[in-house]
This record gives C-alpha cells, structure tokens and sequence, in this order.
C-alpha cells in the first residue's frame, strides 16, 4: 500500500455523512444546460462548485465563455477551473468533470423527486446528476477535503476544469481548451476523466479508448414536388425506391459493413489483444439485460465486446423527408435523405473512409439506372480514441483499483464517443485515462438515476488513491 | 345533332355572364371541410346550392350526416339531393357533385383572394373550388336553367347528391349511399360524375377506369427500447437495417414490382386496347411539365400511360419511428415501420394481392437471419374501376364532346382512385361515367387553382348535350 492511503481512507469513511450531504447540496441545484429557464441554476452550480473550492483552499476561476451561438440572450455557463497544490516536485494531474445536468420531471416517471436526493434502504442514492456528474466532480473536492481533515499531505498538484454546458455539446469547451493549453493546462502531467460507467455493478473499470464517429446524409431528388402515388407510381422514377436500394447496400443484417475496403483500415486483431477480452467481467445476460431482448448478433461475449470497442460497426439512423408518421399516406415524397453513421477505430482516418464511402455510394447508385439525383455527404465527423493503458497514469489507477476494491480492473474501451477524451490529449499531449465511478445500472440521462453509495464512498478512496499512486509510479514506461 | 341544342347552345351564351356570377358567389363562400372553424360555411354553401336548386323547381332535401366522427362536437355537413324531373318515359340519370374545397390562404402564395372569383383577360376564372368542384357541380344547375329559359324540354329525370365532406374523406357519404340505394338511387339508369380533368387543356376525355390501391405496413422491431449507436451498433440487429433491405426488395428503380405472382394477376393487354393509346391527346412533355423534371422511366408516351392506368405499381411512402428530422441523431430505433403501397389494376383481388405480399415479405425477411420480428398488414384496400366505354352511357357523352369541341374525346382512365365512383355502381348496379369539365392545368388542390371560362361555358353544353344524347340512345350495347 502507498503511503498515508489508511489514514485517508479512514477519514473518507469518517466523513461519508457530509459527503452525502455535499452530493444532496448538489443534486438540489436543478444546473440543467439544455432549457433555458434553468440557465440562472446553472450558474448557481458553478458558484456552489467555486465556493466548496476555495474554502477547501484552492485557487478558483470562472471563466466565461462568452453567448450561447444562437441563443445570444443566454450567457454560457462559465467553466470552473481550480488549483489545489503548486509544488514543482509533484506531478501535477488535471482532473475534467461536468456540473450541468440532464433534464428531469417528475411526471417523465421517476419514483422520486428528481432534485431531491434520496437514499433508499439499500444505499441506492437516487437524483439528476447524481451519477453523471456531480458525484464524480464531488469526489474530488471530497479527496482534498478528507487529505485536509485526515492531516495527510495531498500528494499531486490537482487542476480542476469543470464545465456547465456538456449535456448540451459542450458549446464553448473546446475554444477553451485550446486557448489554455498552454496556460492554465500547461503543467498538466497526465489527464482523469471521470464520466464513464463501469461495465457492471460489480469490478471497476479503466477505459483507454473510445469509438469515432462519421456521420453521413445520402440525399435522392427527382420532382420538383412531391407526387401522387395513384397518378405517377409507375412512371415516374421515386427517390424513395432508390435510397431503400442504396441504403440496403450499406451493410448486413449481421452487422456486416459492405463498402469495400472499409475493413482494410482496421488495426489486426493481436493475440495479445484477443487475450484481453475473456477476463473482462461481462456476460451474454448483460447484453440481454441492457437490449431487453436476445437480438444479440454474436455467441460470445469476448465477439460481443469486440464488436462494440475495437470493430466498426454502421447503423441507419432513419429518413428525412418521407412519410414519418402513423397512418397512411400515399406521397411519392420528391426528396429523400437518408442518414447513416459508420463507429471508426484504429486505424481509419475520417477522410479514407469518406472517400471509400462517397465512392461506393456513387457507384452503387449508378448501377439502379435511375434519372434521380443523388448526393451524399459527412454530416460531422469525431475521432477515435486509443490510449496505452500501460502507461504510468493506468498502472497508477490500477493499483489503486485493486487497494480499495481488491481486484485487478476490467481494461475497457467504450462503443460511444466522449469528443473531450480526444481534446485534452491533443491539448495537453498527456495521456488520458477514464475512470468512473458509477455502475452500468445507474441510468444515466434516465429516470431514476442514481448513485449507489458505494460507489461513491469507495470511489472517492479510488480518486485519492490513484492520485498517491500516480506519485509513486515511475516516470516512463 | 340531337333536337333542341342549338337553342339551348345560345341560351348558355346569352346567360354566361350571370352563369359566372353564380361560380362567383359560390366561390365566395370558403367552404373549407377540412377547418373546423370553416364548417359554418360548408352549411351556407349547402343552403346555397338547395335554394338555387329549389328555385330552378327542383325538389331539395337537405339530409344530415350525423355527427362527425372523432370530432362530435361538429355536425357533419348535409348531403344535398334533388330531384328534377319525374316523368316515367324519360331516363334518369343520377350526377354527383361536391361543395366543399381545400384549404386556401393568399399568404400560401395565391396571386390573387382565394375566395373572390378573379377573372383574368385570357378568360382564367381564379378561385378556390372553381374547377374543384363548385365549377361542375353549379354546371347541373346553369343547364337547368338555360333549359327553362330557352323553353327546351328538359330531356331526362336527374337525380343530385351533392357532398360537403369530399376533401376530408367524404365522411359518411357511403352509408348515405348503400342506404338510399333502394330509395333515392333506385330509378337512376346511369351515373355521371364530373371531378377529375382532362389529360390536357385542348380534348375533352371520358374518363372508365381508375386504379385500386392496397397500402400496407411493414414493421420490424427487436430491443425493448432505442439503442446508442456507438454502444450497440455492430453487437445488436438493427430493426432498421432489416427494414431497409425488405423494402428493398419490394420494387425495382425502373418501377418493376418484384413480388412474385403479382404481375400474373393483370389482365393482359390486347391489340385491341393497346391500339386505344396512340391516338391519346398527351406528350411525354406533358409528363414532364408534370414532374417538373425530366425523371420519367418510359420512354413513350404510350408506355407511361399504360404504366399509370393499367400496370400496378408499388410506391414506399416512409418510414414510421426512424429519425426523420433534419440534423443528426445517432439514434438505433427500436421499432421502425415501412409504408408502401401497390396501386391495383383488374384483375387483381386485394386478398390475392395480400398474400403474395405478405408471404413474400416474410419470406424475405426469414432469409435475413435476424433475430428481429417482422410484422406485415394491410392498413386499407380500395378496389380498383373500370367501366365499359362502350354503354349507351359512354356513347352519349362522346357524341356531345363532338358536338360540343368538334372532336372525339380522349378515352381515359386515371392512376389514382375515386372511390365514390365505386360505391355508386355498386350501390345502383349501372354504368358511370366521368365526365369532366376541367383541365390538366386547373391546379386542384394548389395555389392558384382556376377554371378556364371556356370549359366552364363549354362545359355547361357539353352536360346539357350529354343529356339529350343519352335521352336519345338505344337501350343496351
């Protein structure tokens, strides 16, 4: 065990009761980024985060960013950036977090008030932002405050960045981060994020990678209106028939993409790789469980987790400009797009897959001999992430894993993308590592979300002890 | 030429002027069925056309519908009947008509008041319902009159239903008529309805045929909720993509339906009707005004008529719980609905037509190997029409177009369908007959709709000449 980790802990244990407290404070503070009549709350947050940190004895900023882009009555929530320690012989870890949350009404069905946090005979601590991500932010103020308390030298200089807007495309964020890359952020040895779940409910997890993102619209357009079906359908041909056709093109119902050479770009498989996959803890059930229902394309877990993490996959998302609601109508619709997204990971980059993608399209489009038009184009693209969950800042978040859970944890990657995971590395060229604190069952953006106290005690021992590890660890590896 | 046209012929000229009088305070009267706010005046237009009626010496019944359905609160309009004439030694024929109109706003684009018939120097009467459907409809009524004030015998017994609920549904007009069937109906020797147009804007058509039309739903659904893309894609069946290729194989680019057996089910073509479309008054420019894009599939003229009245063809309208707003959402629906619908030609019976479709979809669907759930049904079915161009009935409205326009008219059937054209041949087991008074330009239903002066003057002859052939024709051919 590293040094002082028993006096800590003992003292995070001590002080579980204020920390629900701080966690209730929080939760009451309805910070939702997405409607403006909470805009004011949101600022509240901000200021409740700030005034906890200074008087833990860290150097606090707001820092605005300025109008909301297209919303410019709306000043944006500011980012909260903190110091905790400037000592030139400690490494010094930058810490990202959000203090905006989802919206939530009671009436959406929540069993319990959603700003009111309530602690259930299980420890199931229920409320919006509890899990995501006020008790993550929290548990860092709750490490410094526990380090104080407890008489135990902090053993990093800590940076805080906490944003107000990333339940709402972090409007803002990455300008910021940009612009203080080398400012505020240039100290930073290494990078924690902690804005992810665990895979289950029972062993930690470390995340070093991330899927990407490539959005695309294949547009078809033929008449000058829409038509009717009855006087045209026949004659005419329908931009409707054809996206079906090319669409149909695009991948299997296995999951299979069938643009050619799309698979060409993704990294091997190494045995090395493969072998990580049968230890992770998670089951056929959990994926039965989180779909609720056995449409699962693959036997096995380790082809499951492969195909969420390190494959791509490609999903139709819907269509534009069709007949979209219930009932009958009998349009011929005169432009149709349809929107498609392709996950990316290693090693495609956005710019081949779109040309592999625009290239197909077109000519499978060709082939159909139809007097329509067609175009299609990338709506957004984000890129993968893959960091080594060898180097130091994962050894360090291992160990501690292990201190406080007693197990070694599962090495994740996520399907979904966290764009900021990307926009510290670029910035600061440290690595990045994610590590949650809530569970797989902690519904998230949902109803009824929570935090299991558990989590959050225990995960606030996890923070402070990656920290002590991550001061011990060796420079290179 | 039949006894008694020509003093008849000038009559109609001499009255014109106050003929378009009557079309404009018809038009004045925004009887929108379709706005709950409007349906005063639906009843007011009603009123209008009984007390004309009644004091050309017509007996008038004004007959209530009833509530209106899903929307009790609202007394549908009347069925206006009238009876004029009631000699045993003259035929009766029964006309239909409608009263209502589409919604109108100068703000959509009119260039001039939807509701105030606006004649400009080229004789174009603009107005909402000029041409759809208070032009034909007060077209019965101007024949009357020219009749009593030329002094001519009126040639037949006629028969009115005119409706007010035409462009929302005709609302309870098929119970009205399956139950006057025996009544009012029962001495009608043929029916004539004038609502459609002609092909173009020189020839005047009698229109025999319309296509049916089965629509169809196709649903596909796996997960108990929708998914994250990047979470789920590539580890789960996407209703989506098993949607996309099911449709896909439903209908070719060049418009072939690929449901095997269906084709089977159309009457062929023989020399005899093949010989019928060269001679029709119609281009391929015609087409492609129409389209406004030249995306026809056919090459002749002759073709794309036969693909619009006497092939089927298959249309896919949209899809129900796909994203479908403009933007990006990278959304995995959890259960996505297909529309598509096939327009009926004889002989094909709709549950002949539903089986092919059905097997032949989850025959389709079971190939996929998904282990999603595919759902198909058919939402509503309507049958498709074709009279016999050769009837008394046909053969008088030809010889009026020729005294009338100086030529033989187009004969036509339409892609689309009338379906009070059905319920009334069924309801009186006799002959119909359409016989409009419009043309291809008119803009039903659009901004900017109108009535040509010459076809409604014209018209009123061409309806009044109709009567005296079909007094004139022998019984049975």
């Amino acid at each position: 065990m590293a040094p002082q980790l028993e006096p800590f802990f003992k003292q995070v244990d001590d002080l579980s009761g204020s920390f629900i407290d701080r966690l209730r404070k929080a939760v009451a503070i309805p910070s939702v980024s997405a409607q403006d009549e909470n805009r004011k709350d949101v600022f509240k947050m901000a200021q409740f985060l700030a005034s906890e940190l200074e008087s833990l004895g860290a150097e606090v900023e707001q820092r605005p960013l300025g109008k909301q882009p297209g919303k410019e009555h709306l000043d944006l929530p500011p980012v909260v950036i903190a110091r905790y320690g400037n000592d030139k012989n400690k490494r010094t870890i930058l810490v990202y977090g959000h203090y905006d949350v989802q919206p939530a009404l009671k009436e959406d069905g929540w069993a319990t008030e959603p700003f009111q946090l309530t602690v259930d005979s299980q420890g199931r601590m229920y409320g919006r932002g509890s899990t995501d991500d006020k008790g993550p932010v929290l548990g860092w103020l709750n490490v410094i405050e526990a380090h104080k308390k407890a008489g135990v030298d902090f053993p990093v200089n800590l940076l805080c960045c906490f944003e107000g807007m990333e339940e709402y495309g972090s409007e803002g964020l990455e300008e910021f981060i940009q612009a203080e890359s080398k400012k505020f952020f240039k100290d930073a040895d290494a990078v924690c994020i902690s804005d992810n779940y665990w895979l289950g409910t029972e062993k930690p997890c470390l995340t070093y990678g991330l899927r990407g993102c490539n959005y695309y619209s294949v547009s078809v357009s033929g008449p000058a209106q829409d038509l009717h079906s009855g006087v045209f359908g026949g004659s005419a041909h329908e931009p409707m028939t054809d996206l079906v056709n090319v669409l149909s093109k695009l991948v299997d119902p296995q999951g299979n993409i069938l643009i050619p050479g799309i698979m060409d770009l993704v990294e091997p498989l190494t045995e090395e790789e493969k072998s990580l996959y049968g230890g992770i803890s998670y089951t056929m059930d959990n994926l039965h469980e989180s779909l609720g229902s056995e449409t699962g394309i693959h036997a096995t877990k380790e082809r499951t987790l492969m195909a969420r993490w390190r494959y791509p996959s490609l999903s139709i998302h819907g269509v534009e400009g069709a007949y979209s609601a219930p009932g009958a109508k009998t349009v011929i619709p005169a432009k149709v797009i349809g929107k498609f997204s392709i996950r990316t990971v290693p090693n495609m980059e956005s710019e081949d897959v779109n040309k592999l993608v625009f290239d197909y399209i077109k000519a499978e489009f060709a082939k159909l001999n139809s007097k329509n038009k067609l175009d299609v184009w990338l709506q957004h693209d984000g890129k993968w992430w893959v960091a080594s969950p060898k180097h130091w800042n994962f050894a360090a978040a291992s160990k501690a894993v292990k201190q406080v859970f007693g197990v070694e944890p599962d090495m994740t990657r996520e399907g979904g993308s966290i764009p900021v995971t990307l926009s510290f590395e670029q910035a600061t060229g440290k690595n990045v590592l994610l590590l949650p604190m809530g569970s797989s069952t902690d519904a998230a953006h949902s109803i009824n979300e929570k935090l299991d106290k558990r989590n959050y005690i225990e995960g606030i021992k996890l923070l402070g002890a990656y920290l002590h590890y991550v001061a011990e660890e060796p420079m290179d590896i």
